[in-house]
């Protein structure tokens, strides 16, 4: 970033200038003139659902991310929640805290891409707070979402003997974190573009939960990594999982370099930053899938089976099992 | 704090012995299993308010305070929001960015605080995050309240010819956290631990605010300062203020401590932290205020007077107005 490191903008011109325009679609904002917003009431039949994810710099994002993209990833961690539960977006809160070093000119870019998906996910800013830390930039956004009450989705619910089924593809934000870092310089331009796309904007699966409501019997979003959420899935549905390594479904790019270095694939399974779905499915409902993807525009992949014992395994191409030391990254 | 160092507890462990009996008394936090909760239906002409607000250590908290009153005074920041909506609390969503030295012994201290809490407000934790930064000490809470919907509280509605009144004392905490400073050693023992302790962990005014509905025709908490927020609540409401400065309320600690530097109380009418409420009333529903306030156990005091001018002004005893700098404590 060029430009004054100083942040000039006090707290209320900020909100003022930058942030008020964001509140525009949620009346109860009430231009965020208010500390507190009201909530509009659920629709009939419907009910109000709330998740709230922190990310810093350091942590979740590179210091030389775009702050625009810093915003996008800030807002779209949580509505992958919102997705895993079935519910579209209501709006959000959000709390900023800036660096000593928060310049002017980060906050408009941050404020640009924010605006991009409250555009774009029909999700206004009712709230939230600013204040200075002396450490990383650091944002926490609430997120408010709304689900059929019958039809939440939750990560309890599966029974042995379903399927297990994920969407998109697995590892491609780990590694664009690490295509920023300097490694697999040997992949094309465009598969690295790409990799790094996935890592410092994901894409939540919001049609596609919504989509799942009613067929679905548990659903998570993959957040920790592949194999720590799924045992999250497991866990809460008191089942186990095998996992066929040879169906989870990888990008161009995550093939390139899984082909390359094979113990790669390990990385895949269990590190996190995919914000994917991953949910369970009687077999006779199975059928019903690829339409439903087709029309979320994402691919779903059938990678497992649930048992009935509680282990969460993954099956070699030789029927072996996988041994996995790291269950999922740990934000602690 | 003694003990070691470094975090031990894993996200996991964290949440499944420490936070989720706080949750007990919200089913649909799901025991803090999920990463989503499902909000209660506001009841019937009840609507949901929400506020969000930050707080972290070289900011709100200095690092040697006691982690429990840290983290009531990250709860109780939120609840002086919502009781300035009239709202009563519902639930709260908690987002930890630990420190690199935050110690188990330093989360359970934290718990606990928060576990009094939560009983003591009926306001169960209904989910959240939790991630390690290379900074301070930092809390963000979401609170969620419930209000009648005819009757939320706001910062406009006031005018002219309307009274100003506030609840408590102002300036006991900005005090407080001088006199952890070292500052104001003349004092008493008993009076620099009171100020501490309202610094420290304020008193959020909920059932002043909720018997305020219908009757306060705008409310606002007082946490960037007096002059400032007295502001923002006529700004709001298209008006102006006479304060009277010798009505302002002082604590026993807080007049001693002006008596004997009156300057000090420049920093009274400006200085944050107080966590009261100021509202206003037309004159013909003050004499109601005197049983409301002393069934909510605080006492109420009239400060001014509302003006058609938009200018906000402190009238010194000589009549003269208070010349003043600087307009509230910003947090950036």
């Amino acid at each position: 970033m060029g430009g004054p490191r100083i942040v000039s903008l006090s707290e209320f011109q900020l909100i003022d200038n930058l942030l008020k325009p964001l509140s525009a679609g949620a009346p109860g904002a009430f231009s965020l003139s208010d500390d507190t917003a009201v909530l509009p009431d659920p629709a009939d039949g419907m009910c109000h659902v709330v998740t709230k994810d922190v990310v810093s710099v350091g942590r979740h994002m590179r210091a030389d991310d775009p702050p625009d993209t810093m915003a996008r990833k800030a807002l779209r961690v949580n509505l992958s929640d919102l997705a895993s539960m079935g519910a579209e977006p209501v709006g959000f809160f959000m709390a900023l805290c800036l660096s000593p070093g928060t310049s002017d000119q980060f906050l408009r870019s941050f404020v640009d891409g924010l605006a991009l998906d409250v555009e774009a996910f029909s999700m206004p800013l009712m709230g939230g707070d600013i204040i200075k830390i002396d450490g990383p930039f650091t944002v926490s956004v609430t997120a408010v979402g709304s689900v059929e009450k019958e039809s939440v989705l939750r990560r309890s619910g599966a029974s042995s003997g379903e399927a297990l089924w994920v969407s998109g593809t697995i590892g491609d934000g780990m590694f664009g974190l690490r295509v920023l870092d300097g490694q697999f310089s040997g992949l094309s331009e465009d598969l690295r573009e790409s990799l790094i796309e996935r890592y410092r904007m994901p894409d939540p699966r919001l049609l596609l939960g919504q989509s799942l409501c009613g067929l679905a019997t548990a659903c998570i979003d993959i957040s920790d990594g592949l194999v720590a959420d799924v045992g999250h899935l497991c866990a809460a549905s008191q089942v186990g999982c095998r996992i066929a390594i040879e169906d989870v479904p990888l990008s161009e790019g995550a093939s390139q370099v899984v082909i390359a270095d094979p113990e790669l694939m390990m990385e895949v399974l269990t590190k996190g930053d995919d914000y994917e779905l991953a949910w369970t499915i009687p077999p006779e409902l199975e059928s019903r899938l690829s339409a439903i993807a087709s029309a979320a525009g994402v691919p779903a992949t059938r990678i497992g089976t649930l048992t009935e014992d509680r282990e969460v395994c993954v099956i070699k191409g030789d029927g072996d099992k996988l041994t996995i030391a790291q269950g999922g990254y740990r934000h602690i």
